[in-house]
């Protein structure tokens, strides 16, 4: 039996609660948080798991074996370190940490005392993305030319980080779970009129192999989008989230391209053909990871969203934040 | 009666054709082609018009006003200089010249010779923008936020340009014509993988006033999608140009920002009404602008999609070339 | 402080439970199932209120006021009346009762005891119903000429109840609640394959005045609609209540028909104008239901949705059975 | 060579014209309509074709094979009669004739005389409509439980007939085309507010081994729907015609159902798959009947959609008729 402390029960928080509850050969022990009104509407919604307001307390609790941290991302570090040095297994929501180097110092950690991190990339347990993945891994898209994302709606605006901490983590660990070439570089544009932080942003990143990624994230748009496009040289997929029953179409659609000695110009053709939508795994995520990391504890197995994922997602969104400062200047990883 | 000769009857030339011909107080005399094939094809179209394959003949030739070019851009400058020395008024496919140098010296033979140039922007006189024109002029949006188009599909690919010089032309003209700040820099990314020239590309556009533009143009789309969002500080509105009834909604959201004193963190309060699509004029564009076309040579007014007009595109076109050669290098305009 | 019993804890009946608990000046003291699985979910959602499976203990329970009936309808009439004979209000799911004769009897026993019948005909309280019939009372639409629904999914099959019985009654309540005319008589059809009960079904009603209403409820559909039509003189509106959006549009379209004297044809001339989605108020239906059942308890007040509501609504689906077992014949109200 | 004369040049007679033109062993030798409006468009279109107003003439012209009629049907019968007694050929614009004893006594001529009749149920060679019957003969829908199917939109009137015989046809004729079962009786309900003529209708059609089809036909529908319904007992397919990329879709959805002995009940389950947009044939649906008509004089065969087509159609449309005035009254065929 795992015993799980849950720490920060805000928005995500409660999710976290319900569904590592829910798992097997887990029990969460205690939930916490400073904020007076969370802790009681947690007493509403579960009124068998003790609560606490002191996380210092909770971290070092000997009865605890795992820790969920779902507190802001400027907090990560400090918690999480002080988990893990008290020997507690971490589950962290994204992002990571605040910075590169703080998810090293965890990493590092970690391994000094055998201890599991597993970063809260939620999507990589979604029907969707476990299908696109299976799509590229079988060779059904063939080799990746473009992966272009939009995820924008109206706020919540976040006060302490701009729209790319809030929003691109989600793609940015897609990615970094589908597409199997490495990022080499960044481009970030954006746009702040009247608060400190960027509410819009437009991303591209460079993959080895020519592949390029690109992401349109915004707080200020009034439709939500959720729409991702990945197009391969055989086939090509869109991944509309907001689609309740067909959110994966696969086109049979591309071009062929002839390269004939001698001629100046390509022969470009164009191939059309059915559309599929793929039925999708309905299990709710979120049960699904909270289900892995009780698994990876138990079994001594190393998640794949572990420490070293987090880092990555952290790496590019640090260079994304430093392309957008300087108005789009190429940032290299 | 504007006597009208109509160079280059590919894709869009017989539409030219079809529409000076409907035109009032015009006549088109003569249709210019080198290829057999689309003068073959234009005789079961045009039986009554006069066919030729010398342009040079038809630039020079006495019995014409005007002079229309659908031509490849790349053969613009050439047709349009020798139509304008010989006398003749000019209406110019998009893009107006493959270089700002070549639309400055067509510009100034024109003003020297007192002649008319129109560049061929259509999307200028759809009901779709004329409305969002009116919606910012009128203030209804309020102060601009950012400009959002997406313009992808399955080909066509061009052999002589890439993506950006093919579709972005459409949402730079109608920027330049709807946004009332300048453009300031532009920053491009793309990607080309078996082809020459990239077959997608990523712009962003800072204006002066904190306006963000971004354009996301594709070749290489499985789905074809039309859209642009504009962002208001009042109102905001999606153009979806593919939706035949409601191409146009204003949608009463935004947030409200307050700054109180002595408080660190922004108070950002949601906004949202209702929803209004409302009805758009349905005439041709092309139909409007050939017409306006000829009431300008008529009544001797300046058209507002003139030669500048054209060569502030190109010059932004030209711009996002270099930033995108240079991986998204920030080039100033 | 209002004291409710509520007995049956399917599908529906946790629903009940939560919003009563919720409900101000009200308290859920007991619920009851007599399966139980049924008890064993509810105490884990319901962990403070008392539970049991002896439901006639229940209605007798001098500390009870109120009881919500939400078990399988051909229950409903002995459970109801033994809960009125006691002295209690009820709040019964929909359909009322089995027969109308059974609702003219719960109706009298109410009369008689002074106690209040209130039908959960949910959707009445639901923000687009609310909209829809203040756009008919307001005059918007102007006078009716037909109302269209479609309501359409796959399954779930019912064991005891044709599709009838568990689809059109939404459609029913609501055109009682905004159609301001009689029904007159009904036509229904539909089919049957495989099951006693049929699966799709199309029914035809006619109102005093001309105005029409057709329903279209199928549970062997592939995909899931809920639209419905509402034709006006002065304006149309769709309501799809699967928009999680623009769930209503209002459109300002219609015929003008001039009968000149004299001339056999008629004139008729379209109009169409904007396209108009008011925003709805959003809160849950089922809590503005449960309050509005306590309020009217405490002030004695009638609900509009009373046993009389009920009654006609079963009155139509006795009218539709009888005409679908007869393949269509007109069967008078 | 089969020479070919055109009736009737009203909105579907010009594409008539158009594709007779286009097809292989063809020649449209005349074109006629009374109205001088329709004749003056019909020079600018078709400025080789030799025109007139004088149909008699046409039908009795020795140097023509064929007549092709898009007269209002009130006109088919006397038309199609003088034709067929001359030894024309006929291609018959939907509905085939007013009534089904005109249809009776054109195919007793047709047939006593050697010619051919096609009616012009233009849908019959839509892509869409090959797929579906494609999917009902090779098995793939499995056997059939419904056909349901919605045609509305915003007009256009017509003054001589109700919306039944404006709309329905081209339904009636698909259902005619791919349901192999024999269509027993029809109930159909409608209204009429301001006019002679109903503008909506409510059509149920019992075929033999329980299929059922509805159609829903409306010309005051503020929203365009052209969608259809086919339910099999192995799949299911939504016939979307207004999509422009994925009009059909096949849905891997389902019922089964156990009748065990000794169990009451029904077991239920469902099966939900992949849904699958098939690639379907673009070519333009008169262009290949157009050609069929022709390739079935040269070749002697007899088209399947003849008049014995025409008159199945037409005998369900008096049946429509004969209910509706009886407000839903079952009709035997």
């Amino acid at each position: 039996m795992v015993h799980v402390g849950v720490i920060g029960l805000g928005y995500w928080g409660p999710n976290i609660v319900r569904n590592f509850h829910g798992a097997e050969g887990c029990r969460v022990e205690k939930i916490c948080d400073t904020n007076e009104e969370a802790l009681k509407l947690a007493r509403r919604s579960f009124p068998d798991i003790e609560k606490t307001s002191d996380w210092k307390a909770l971290v070092s609790d000997p009865s605890i074996d795992a820790i969920a941290i779902a507190t802001p991302v400027s907090t990560h570090f400090s918690v999480a370190k002080m988990a893990l040095e008290n020997g507690k297994h971490i589950f962290v929501e994204k992002a990571f940490t605040a910075s590169s180097s703080q998810a090293e110092e965890l990493i590092e950690i970690a391994e000094r005392k055998d201890l599991k991190i597993m970063v809260d990339h939620t999507f990589l347990f979604t029907g969707a993305v476990k299908k696109i993945k299976e799509l590229i891994d079988d060779g059904t898209l063939g080799p990746l030319y473009y992966y272009d994302s939009i995820r924008i709606n109206l706020g919540l605006f976040q006060h302490d980080v701009n729209v790319i901490w809030d929003l691109a983590p989600h793609d940015l660990s897609i990615m970094d779970h589908v597409i199997r070439e490495k990022p080499e570089a960044i481009v970030t544009t954006g746009g702040n009129h009247f608060t400190a932080h960027e509410y819009v942003a437009y991303t591209t990143i460079y993959f080895s192999n020519h592949i390029i990624a690109h992401l349109n994230v915004n707080w200020l748009s009034p439709v939500k989008v959720r729409t991702t496009l990945v197009g391969g040289e055989k086939k090509m997929l869109v991944w509309n989230d907001l689609d309740a029953d067909e959110k994966i179409k696969v086109y049979d659609k591309g071009v062929e391209v002839e390269n004939r000695e001698g001629v100046y110009d390509l022969l470009v053709s164009y191939r059309t053909g059915d559309v599929w939508a793929p039925k999708l795994e309905q299990t709710e995520a979120l049960r699904l990871e909270t289900q892995y990391f009780v698994d990876c504890i138990v079994n001594d197995e190393k998640p794949f969203n572990d420490g070293y994922s987090g880092y990555r997602i952290v790496k590019m969104l640090e260079a994304a934040d430093k392309s957008l400062k300087k108005r789009g200047e190429l940032v290299y990883l």
